[in-house]
C-alpha cells in the first residue's frame, strides 16, 4: 500500500508536527483540530490519524486509518467499519503503564499506606505488618498487549495471575485463563481483579450485580472502559464489602460528571483516564513504525480486527 | 559444633515455641521474655536466640547467638564482641519485604496519589500523566542481601540503580556502585535515594547536611537504622526542598517520641518499624536452618563478620 497524503488530527498536533518533521518523512501532511476537518481533506488523504471518527466523516475513500489510542471503541462500538479501510491502533508503553499504575494500588493497599497516614496523624506507633505480593491472587480481564504485560510484571514479583480471555486459551504470566463465558467461577478466591478489556458489545455492562455479587473484600481496579461497568452494581458492591476498594481510570462519561457519587465514595480512588497515555513521543514512533510496516507489506501487530473490535 | 541446650527469648515466643516444638527437634529449650533472663540460663544453654543481648548478660560460655532480627547492632554497636561466639542473624524474606515497601512509595509518588486524591475531594478532572520506573535514577545505600533484592527489583523496571557499599564492588542488579568515601559524588542526579545500611561506627550520622547538601527534589526512603540519620539535617533538606519527601521506617528513638516534629511534617512519612518485619514462621525456618548447618559443619550465609558489625 502507498501513503501519500496524510491527515494528523489530535488537539496535540503541534507537538506531532514538530517530531513527524524531525523525522524528515516525504510525504505531505495537514495537521488540524477535530472541528477543522472538511470533506476535502477526506478526499485528499491515504491515511487519517485520529482518536476519533466523528460519524458524519466519510472515511471510505481513505486507504488507512490509524488510532492515535489504544481503544477504538470511538471508531466501532455500536458503528459498522468499511472493511475495505485498513484500521490500525497505537501500541507502545501503555502495558508497561497500566501494569505500573495497577501495581501501585495494590501495593497501596498491601502496604497500608493510608493506616500508616491515619495513625501518625494520632502520632500512633502501632505496627501493622505489611502483606506481601506473593501470597495473593490476582484475576485480570484481557490477555491481550495490556493485560499480560500486567500479569509479568505482578508474576515477577510471585503473585498468582488468572486471566479471563474470549478463548481461555493459555498465555505466558497467567497460571490459569479462564473463558470469558466461564468468568464468575473463580472470583471467590480472588485478591484483585483488573479490567483491561476493550469496550464492545460482550463487555458492555460486564461488571455488574451478578459479577460483583460473587467477590469478597476484592480491591477492584478499572483501566479498561467505563461502559464495561455498572456504577450502581460497584457502589452496592462497596457498601456491602464484597469490593473493599476500586480505582477508577476510565468512565462511561468523561470528564466524570461533578455530581456523580463514584466522586464522594471514600472507598473510590478517581484518576482522569491517566494510566494509559499516549506521549506525542510514543505516537509519532508508533505511527512511523507502522507506516513503515504497511508500504514494505510487512505483517502488523497492531492492525485490529474490526469483527472483534479491538 | 554440637548444640543442646537452646534459650529463645522473644516477646513472641509463645508462637515461636509452638513452630519449633511442630518441628520435633530433639534438643532441650527454654521459653524466656528478656526480663526473665537469669545467669543460670546463660551458663546452661548452648546457644541463645533473641533480638537483644543486654549489656549486663555474660554470654561468654554460649557457643551460638543467633539474632532474630537481621540487624545486629543491638549486640555490636559500640560494644565490644568475645569472637569465641558465634554471631548470627536472621536472613528470610527481609529483602522482599522492603524492596515492595521501597517501591510502593516511589510508584505513590510517580503514580501521584496524593494529587490525584487531592483533585478527587475537589471533584476536579485534571489529567497528570505518571511517570514511568524507567526513567527514574536510584541510590541504595548497602548492596548486601537487601539492597540488593531491592535493586533486582527496581531495576527489572528499568531503573538505574546505583549502589554506595564499603568497597565499591560491583554487583549484579547496580549499573554502578560507587565506594562509600566517594558517595556524594553522584547524589545531584539521583530521583530517589533508599538507606538499606546497618548502624555502625561509620554509619552513625551518615546522612547529615553534607549528604542533604547534594540533594535536588529527591525522594528519600530510610529503612537501615535511625541513628545513621541527622533528623535536623533531613528538616532542613525538606524545607529547602532538596529532599521532595521522605518515607522512614527506623527512628534512633523507637517508638518515635510523640513530640518528635517528623510526625506532623507533611511531606514525612512514618512508618513503625514495619519494612522488614520477622513474622515467627520466618524466624524460626532461619533458626532450623542455621542449626543444620551448624551441627554439619557448613558454611553459614548468615554469620555475622563483628568486625564490620555486619
Amino acid at each position: 500500500m502507498e501513503i501519500a497524503n496524510i491527515v494528523v488530527v489530535s488537539p496535540m498536533y503541534k507537538e506531532i508536527q514538530k517530531l513527524i518533521e524531525s523525522n524528515g518523512l516525504q510525504k505531505n501532511f495537514r495537521y488540524l483540530v477535530e472541528d477543522e476537518v472538511t470533506p476535502d481533506d477526506l478526499v485528499w488523504a491515504d491515511a487519517f490519524l485520529a482518536f476519533n471518527m466523528k460519524s458524519n466523516f466519510d472515511y471510505s475513500r481513505l486507504k488507512w486509518v490509524h488510532s492515535l489510542g489504544a481503544g477504538v471503541d470511538k471508531f466501532l462500538f455500536k458503528k459498522e467499519w468499511d472493511e475495505r479501510v485498513l484500521l490500525t491502533r497505537t501500541i507502545c508503553s501503555f502495558g508497561q503503564r497500566i501494569a505500573e499504575y495497577c501495581i501501585s494500588y495494590i501495593l497501596k493497599d498491601l502496604q497500608f499506606h493510608d493506616q500508616f497516614q491515619e495513625l501518625q496523624t494520632q502520632h500512633n506507633w502501632k505496627q501493622i505488618t505489611p502483606r506481601l505480593l506473593s501470597e495473593q491472587k490476582v484475576l485480570i480481564y484481557g490477555t491481550g498487549e495490556i493485560g499480560q504485560k500486567t500479569a509479568k510484571v505482578l508474576s515477577s514479583f510471585g503473585v498468582d495471575v488468572y486471566g479471563v480471555s474470549l478463548s481461555g486459551q493459555e498465555k505466558e504470566f497467567f497460571k490459569e485463563v479462564i473463558r470469558v463465558d466461564d468468568h464468575l467461577s473463580q472470583l471467590s478466591q480472588m485478591n484483585y481483579v483488573i479490567n483491561t478489556l476493550p469496550l464492545t458489545e460482550q463487555t458492555e455492562g460486564m461488571f455488574n450485580h451478578n459479577f460483583f455479587n460473587e467477590l469478597s473484600n476484592v480491591g477492584f481496579i478499572n483501566v479498561g472502559r467505563g461502559a464495561s461497568l455498572d456504577e450502581e452494581a460497584l457502589l452496592k458492591a462497596l457498601n456491602e464489602a464484597r469490593v473493599k476498594f476500586a480505582v477508577l481510570d476510565v468512565f462511561t462519561y468523561e470528564p466524570l460528571p461533578e455530581d456523580n457519587p463514584l466522586w464522594n465514595h471514600s472507598k473510590v480512588s478517581i484518576t482522569p483516564h491517566i494510566s494509559a497515555v499516549t506521549t506525542p513521543n510514543e505516537a509519532v514512533d508508533c505511527f512511523i513504525e507502522t507506516l513503515k510496516n504497511i508500504e514494505e507489506n510487512k505483517p502488523l501487530n497492531n492492525k485490529v480486527d474490526v469483527k472483534k473490535g479491538f
